[in-house]
């Protein structure tokens, strides 16, 4: 069994070294607690509700800012792995909205998130690359952000690539919902675990942000889609997931997901 | 708005006359009540565990059945449709589990599942063509049956294609849920409504049989993914939807859940 943690943690847009620390405290106690694979929030080092891109210019970061060498340095001897959002610095000039994978070795993969939200289309230029399966001690880890997860073409890739678990930094703004249901970005991570057999492990932020509150939605959910530890008020939640599970897809005697698929009929539906 | 039903019937295998009375009683009744569009469980006219294919063939229907000229007769003059899966017997000697779609013109498309769940892989010849979307009075029309609904691509197509509502004859077998959840295939249909903004109408059926019991998991389900009516041992369950809702994707003032999908990206993961 594997121990993943996301810690919820409540950023403040433009406090660069502040939100650092605060995610360098929240990952390495989740690390001393057993924690394998520990998921941060989408853009935890830099905040989210950026006034201009001046000002999200000023707290991003370099793909290679030796920020993560010293995080991945504090690894060292460890099988775990960090994955954090973080506002990126291109060497074209542009922001994006970037996630970091980072184990003992270093920097295993940077990711740019692909479908950008409202606002974020004024700041960030969108990913061009396919998310990655980066194939770590702990297992094999894909990486979405946030409203990437709403396309379910993205998880069924990250699945059929190999993954055993996707990590999704993110900060879902608050949605309304009925009573007793989970937020609707958690029934999207809940059915794209179910309908892959894959891991999935959602790290919501909290703390209000130039008026913009937050689900709080973090989940960490199996591969059959339930949620093993919700977040009710704690700024990490963690749970033991076997992520071999991930590598059948069988759930019936005669049914495995993927080799259920019928490719050949997807693409042929046009409009009435 | 349109009145939306599901009949949540406990058909009984092999029972061909008494299973079609019952789905004909039950299926007038929501028309007379108001219903435009109405939805039956999967093989509600033949039952489902078969114990032969020999008895699957006894109980099975031509697409041209003259049923379904008898239904159809009965709403004249009325913008009703009807969705109903049953046993197909198919011109090539083949048993399709199948669905009809009706209305007051007759039978509008017949589609044959394509994806078979366990044991039906033994009775049934998996459908070769993509599911319909049928230009209805009541709106466009798309048909998924069962396990078709746990392959995101097949919900995605269909709405591409522009179906206004997802019509889901299904009978899922009881299955394990936590306290407190949705059956995990209510969370997949309800992930399915969401990301695509579609309505989407799971019908159910109840009734032992053979040993075998089911979720009876019927839901209406809006285009924001909420069920906006659950079963809780009625016999019909329907929901006023607004139809046209489906017609615009967007979630936000800068986001179309169509418009954002980056499709040169889908296809590009390979295994790690």
């Amino acid at each position: 069994m594997t121990r993943v943690a996301c810690c919820q943690l409540a950023p403040v847009v433009g406090q660069g070294e502040a939100n650092v620390a605060m995610a360098h405290s929240a990952w390495t106690a989740a690390v001393a607690a057993g924690a394998e694979l520990v998921v941060l929030p989408e853009l935890v080092t830099s905040g989210y509700v950026f006034a201009s891109a001046g000002e999200a210019k000023s707290v991003a970061r370099r793909a290679d800012d030796e920020l993560w060498d010293t995080w991945a340095a504090e690894l060292a001897g460890s099988r775990a792995a960090v994955v954090a959002g973080f506002c990126e610095a291109g060497d074209d000039g542009r922001l994006y909205n970037s996630a970091v994978v980072l184990d003992a070795t270093g920097v295993r993969a940077v990711y740019r998130k692909a479908h950008l939200w409202d606002a974020e289309k004024a700041i960030f230029t969108p990913g061009s690359a396919p998310p990655p399966v980066v194939d770590l001690a702990v297992g094999r880890v894909g990486v979405l952000i946030c409203y990437d997860l709403e396309f379910p073409e993205m998880p069924r890739a990250l699945a059929l690539a190999g993954a055993d678990i996707i990590a999704v930094p993110t900060n879902w703004p608050r949605t309304e919902r009925p009573a007793g249901e989970h937020a609707g970005e958690v029934v999207i991570a809940m059915a794209a675990a179910r309908v892959n057999r894959v891991a999935v492990a959602c790290c919501d932020r909290v703390g209000v942000e130039r008026g913009q509150d937050w689900n709080g939605g973090t989940a960490v959910i199996d591969q059959s889609g339930w949620a093993l530890a919700a977040a009710d008020g704690a700024v990490t939640v963690a749970a033991e997931l076997d992520l071999a599970a991930s590598r059948h897809k069988w759930v019936s005697p005669r049914n495995d997901v993927m080799a259920d698929r019928r490719p050949e009929l997807y693409g042929r539906l046009t409009g009435p």
